[in-house]
């Protein structure tokens, strides 16, 4: 048999395997190490699938946990972007699409434009599969850094306006999530883990 | 809004964390680190979508993907069993019950059903997901593994018999992964990272 498409397949996939390395500014649970983009990647997928009842609109799931997967691969060349840091924001978008060249390129031509797809729906947040995605990208590390006190934020001195602007997308996918989410973070900004400003 | 069913689901899930802390004995790629479960599992998702197509039976990829994401929670109480541990696989099955009675039963029942069911089901391995799940368990750590030189099996003396063991049910979820398998496996037999006996 001729391996050649599903070698091009398995090079992609070990290039996805450096994500294990690219920390993120969340720490896990019980005051844990940084997570990593794979770990992040992993647990946004589990929470599509068990929480899909709380979606606002029926969505693909199989096609919404794969866009949760690969969301970050860019990361590999372009950096994880902290998300309450405008400096880095500024030139990420053009340093992501670099990479989604380099990365998706080296799947086979039907896979390379389906999963740089998923990645760019992901990134434009309006098909159900995006909106449920992006909410699980905002739910997660909110879940763990509320359970670790806040930490995280009161490390970065985030504000008040911050952490509701990143979160406001939340309820775009989810009305519960997005009311569950705003509770947590008022409960926070009055435990002064979030700077009420 | 009453939350009593949603923080159920969000205990379980805070509880999944916990995997990102389990070693097992698999090294990332270039040399790397130990794997934990999650990024295990994220990478088996990952390789679940994108290689579908060579699946022997068609299959719920969503489903299978989700079989995936959670095959290994039960390690959290039950801790990792290595594949080439014999003494450590006897008491496998009744620590992983145990663990699975309590984990699961986080969940709200029919989650908590349906989640231990999947569970079950991956165990069996007979069904079309479960079968393409396994094989996934097996191909990616061999697909890291022989990246590295083949340094895992090198470091636990692992013989041809042992490995051709393990590998044995790829072809039940996949004959052209199973067939690349037993190609990866003779080529570190000849290279002498695997015992020739």
């Amino acid at each position: 048999m001729n391996f050649e498409r599903f070698e091009k397949q398995l090079a992609f996939i070990l290039e996805a395997d450096k994500e294990k390395n690219i920390l993120r500014q969340t720490h896990l649970s019980n005051h844990g190490r940084r997570e990593n983009d794979a770990e992040h990647a992993w647990h946004m997928a589990m929470m599509i699938y068990l929480l899909k009842e709380y979606a606002n609109e029926e969505f693909d799931v199989a096609r919404a946990m794969m866009m949760a997967l690969i969301h970050d691969v860019v990361e590999i060349d372009a950096g994880d972007t902290y998300a309450y840091d405008p400096k880095a924001a500024e030139s990420q978008k053009e340093r992501e699409e670099k990479a989604a060249e380099r990365i998706f390129g080296m799947l086979p031509m039907d896979q390379m434009q389906e999963l740089r797809g998923l990645f760019e729906e992901f990134e434009e947040g309006t098909s159900p599969e995006a909106k449920f995605a992006k909410a699980m990208d905002n739910f997660q590390p909110l879940l763990l850094n509320n359970s670790n006190g806040g930490s995280d934020w009161r490390e970065h001195g985030v504000k008040k306006s911050q952490v509701l602007k990143r979160h406001g997308n939340t309820a775009l996918g989810s009305e519960v999530i997005g009311e569950y989410s705003r509770e947590l973070i008022e409960k926070n900004v009055r435990e002064g883990n979030i700077k009420d400003e």
